[in-house]
């Protein structure tokens, strides 16, 4: 057995502590020996305030998870590939397609590992869905993700922000299964995005999708929903409906349920990230974001009433 | 010498009769054999309402030039391909990158030639311009890309539905020969977008780019341009400045001008198509339309002032 990959993380906010952290702790291919965030410190590791510095003090450094806001990932994910150090970005992996481009050829051409990852494919129900689904004759898809912005994102405004995604940070979940699942191609035909008044993202999409054969995809993505929350994938066939619900952890076909497992999504990823260090290669499908890409080229935007996410908070 | 290749034209408008017929009736690899138009008809060829009509009733038919709004690009082009035609897309080559992915895989599957054209990029300018740039240090380039709607596309609403792009309409024509002459890639760091309050596409565009080495970009795309119009790419370098102006007709290096050809776009696309056919290739570079998703995507929408390009459009 090899020694584990001395592994830094940069950005120690919300989605590092809950996910991150727990797997890499679980995960023998990989010891965390630094981190850099600007305010918080993680115990037992050496912390850094910025990436550059981190680089600096510790060459031992083999890979790097980055997990801060989509905005700031570009600069140190370049800067870390041409470091010779692997990466593995959250999703979405960047601001840009462009940008995601760049990295792929620094990757490239330092021979290092580059991972986009997109942790709802991780989901348990998601592998089995694909396999049932291959080689059946798809006829329709439709897909209703619908949460409570202020119960999940509380305070963060950078997700408001351009290049933040709005209510397409979820929705790139669902992006992200169904082009992992469906076994036949979809675009997109047309979008209708509804941006708050004081907001420069949108908080509710609706996009309409087509591929082959008279195939249709429709997408309902919303985030004032204050009842129950829906995170939800029905596909039509002509063997019967598979639904896919709970975000990909429990799929049923024909309303009878096929599996239901703990969700394990954040340790499906570094297992990933681990054998694609040790093979060398890069795991890159910009698919679900390149969706997004055009449904904000091609959708049509409306102006609904502002929000307001926390008491007092009236910008 | 081969027999000259059968073609027929989709979407018979202002752009088909100034530049594709002239281009087709000089080049001796095409024979111009049917038109499909809803409105207009061709003197000399065989005439349809709809290319589905036209494929049916011409098998003859070996390729075929698209050059109806981008909207209704795809639909066509995939029926085309799939039924083994050589396909010739006007720009942009469609309302999403997805389905230009779409057409890929089936002109691959097809064995059949797909060439998305830009039209710029044989501007008499560019290839100077990209050689003379090659193996030099790029500092900045600025563009600026400012005509007036309303002398250009007046009562074209296509251009301003979702899908026409508004003034990327033009601006991506400068994009496509800043990502064909700059030897190093850009991203897009960020845009404002200014879409006129009874519009859904942008009139005017402020796009920030980076490159490798700290190469920044920017580029001006402004529609309400009414005195002199200006197309014009700046590119400083190590080696002195660079300039395109005319929208790539006129080059000059340093302020001394170095070559000053007659405009001959459509002549170098057809010739060009004529070359893929020959070898059976496909030449389909996204990357302009790629960075008008990312500055759609990325970009903060402003809202200013409404749009009436003709008399008595009050809409």
């Amino acid at each position: 057995m090899t020694a584990p990959t001395a592994l830094a993380i940069v950005g120690v906010g919300k989605i590092a502590r809950d996910q991150h952290l727990p797997s890499i702790a679980r995960n023998p291919a990989f010891r965390l020996v630094a981190a850099a965030s600007r305010n918080a410190r993680l115990d037992g590791v050496e912390n850094f305030a910025t990436a550059a510095e981190m680089f600096d003090a510790m060459p031992k450094i083999e890979a790097v998870a980055l997990c801060m806001p989509p905005q700031a990932r570009h600069a140190i994910a370049a800067e870390a590939l041409g470091r010779g150090k692997h990466v593995l970005l959250e999703k979405p992996p960047g601001a840009t397609l462009s940008e995601i481009e760049n990295l792929t050829r620094i990757a490239d051409a330092s021979g290092v590992t580059l991972f986009a990852t997109w942790h709802s494919r991780f989901a348990p129900g998601v592998e089995p869905a694909r396999d049932w689904l291959a080689g059946k004759t798809i006829r329709s898809v439709r897909i209703d993700w619908m949460e409570d912005v202020r119960h999940w994102h509380p305070g963060q405004d950078w997700i408001w922000e351009p290049g933040g995604l709005g209510v397409f940070d979820p929705g790139i979940n669902a992006l992200s299964i169904l082009t992992r699942i469906l076994p036949v191609p979809i675009w997109l035909t047309g979008a209708e995005l509804s941006f708050p008044e004081n907001r420069a993202a949108p908080i509710a999409a609706r996009l309409s999708f087509q591929g082959p054969s008279d195939v249709t995809a429709e997408a309902l993505f919303d985030w004032r929903q204050t009842g129950p929350q829906t995170w939800d994938i029905a596909v039509e066939t002509d063997a019967g409906k598979l639904i896919l619900s709970s975000g990909g952890a429990s799929l049923a076909i024909d309303n009878g349920v096929v599996s239901e497992a703990p969700e394990a999504e954040y340790d499906g990823i570094y297992a990933r990230f681990a054998e694609l260090i040790a093979a060398r290669e890069s795991d890159v499908d910009v698919s679900p974001l390149r969706h997004v890409a055009d449904a904000f080229m091609l959708g049509r935007r409306h102006i609904v009433e502002p929000l307001h996410d926390r008491a007092g908070d009236r910008h």
